[in-house]
């Protein structure tokens, strides 16, 4: 066997499925044959890899025997579906959909819970989180030292995208006809996006918290391993088509030191720090990027316990793709 | 002396102004003669009133012995340049810029701290707050005394109208331009406004924090009467032109019960409780609007002592120049 690997990925024709692509041949994953798998709506599309365009096969059909890893980029039904067949024929996997409990396949960052890969049996299954989750873990890890962290409080403002092309169509489409003034009538969103806030993305439960909000609690403390740190999250819809933006509050028990914080963010890895007075925005500095911006670092009104932080992301890139393709760049020691 | 006062409204070209000049109409307030004042630039309009054209005069040459009511709706400069003048001229004065300090003139809310009418001394000063301040004192009243409440923690997302005309000429124009795709040139903001989220509203402090934030939370401790009142603050510009919305988390030290929570806001006045499942927004709800829509209602992810809200107000109507009016209201009752 070469240093090379038989790649699968499921949901190719889609908004992350895509980059993910994109980014196993930008940092030169050593990839032998790529499988591109989708629906049977999407078999057919190609999707291009190193020059060349790879045509989309039909997920069904698929013999996992031929890969040695798979990543799963579709919905988590697809996830639901196809895993285990995969693990069967010996196959690991990463999974972007939050399908598979952290039991069988635990999320992983990279810069904040490396060290769960020596607990992994073969063939491995790991969970990439959400992107909300993967930006905010980014950001803790190199906190957690200097914190007696009490609660975190997150405001997380979602990129329409996260909901995919038909969504982002919307949110120009909607505009447009505004600017235009002509007649709105949305029909992905069951309202006014353009030039508006939507207090929540998906339906919430009879608690009113959405998926996404307990997916993000779920994720970030098995990632932070602290399962009973207090999380307050609500993560509402932004007219913005690319890339989340997230206010951040932590409180300690104790003054925080803002000198040590900055250096601490500063020094980690997957971050860029802006300096103080300025701050990063979603489309000026995250879109297209592979770091977490973080900009806005501060103490409470009157409050030294209290740190705030403004965090952007690429809620496609840095948020989902790129995570996974971290994740497989570790599991690959490993693997041979 | 009939039933009726003269009044004058300082500012009153700017989108608050004019505002206020409309709502005085709407609520037949007892308006005898109306001077609208503001600066030399802008004197010279006219602004409708009662079906005629007020005209604009210049407030430099204002004699407020005319007046036993004025409202200050221009900036911060304008009301330290005036006040005094007027209050040596027995004229009671409304400031909505936020320049006086508490002490000269309190901040009110009629809703939340209308007790503290009985302690002011003829000619009266009072403040009305920030459009933000406002908001959340309406619906803090409330809930006060259902709560042991600890701290609590507002982002803020605010509309651009609250810089005034240009940048919701400049929200218009980027957006256009963007959906032209045509060169991007920001001129009222330092950068891409359309299709983003800005951490900040104006320039933070040597602590990074903004005016805006140490507004929100010296207001609110004040309406509230709760100095010490723990307030954690981001207020982030966001892609909207009129209407603020507001991600709330409150703190208690012990379980929140939320069926008294949603009796207390369904009964309050200026409150709109939307039903659970379903939330406001700012554009579809709030703009043009006398009350604070409130939805999302919920505990935290496992945790009951917490009580998330979603928030949304027109900023300059009920946030600005319709508090302002309302103050005024409860004045007159004593001002005869």
């Amino acid at each position: 066997m070469s240093q090379s690997f038989d790649i699968a990925v499921i949901g190719a024709t889609g908004t992350v499925g895509e980059t993910l692509v994109q980014i196993l041949e930008e940092r030169d994953f050593p990839v032998g044959n790529l499988h591109l798998l989708a629906s049977s709506e999407s078999a057919g599309h190609s999707v291009p890899f190193r020059g060349k365009n790879v045509r989309v096969r039909e997920v069904d059909e698929f013999d996992f025997s031929k890969v040695q890893l798979v990543f799963f980029a579709a919905g988590p039904a697809v996830t639901l579906s196809f895993a285990s067949r995969a693990v069967a024929a010996g196959c690991s996997l990463i999974d972007l959909s939050g399908a598979l409990p952290a039991d069988q396949a635990p999320q992983l960052v990279p810069e904040a819970n490396a060290d769960i890969l020596a607990s992994l049996k073969k063939p491995f299954q790991v969970s990439s989180p959400s992107p909300s989750a993967t930006t905010l873990a980014v950001v803790l890890a190199p906190l957690l030292g200097l914190l007696d962290l009490q609660r975190i409080h997150v405001t997380a403002c979602l990129a329409v995208s996260a909901q995919g092309r038909e969504a982002v169509t919307e949110l120009a489409r909607q505009t447009a006809e505004l600017l235009n003034v002509r007649p709105l009538e949305p029909t992905f969103f069951d309202r006014q996006m353009a030039f508006n806030l939507l207090a929540q993305v998906g339906k919430p439960d009879d608690q009113g918290h959405t998926l996404l909000e307990k997916r993000l609690v779920r994720e970030l403390r098995q990632v932070m391993a602290l399962p009973l740190l207090k999380i307050s999250v609500t993560c509402i819809q932004a007219p913005v088509f690319f890339g989340d933006s997230f206010s951040v509050t932590l409180q300690s028990a104790s003054a925080v030191d803002l000198a040590k914080v900055n250096a601490a963010l500063e020094d980690a890895p997957g971050i860029e720090l802006v300096e103080a007075g300025d701050y990063p925005t979603a489309v000026g500095d995250a879109v297209g990027q592979d770091v977490v911006y973080v900009g806005r670092v501060r103490h409470g009104v009157d409050d030294l316990s209290e740190l705030n932080l403004w965090l952007t992301s690429d809620n496609v890139r840095k948020g989902a793709a790129l995570n996974a393709v971290q994740v497989a760049e570790l599991l690959i020691k490993d693997l041979l």
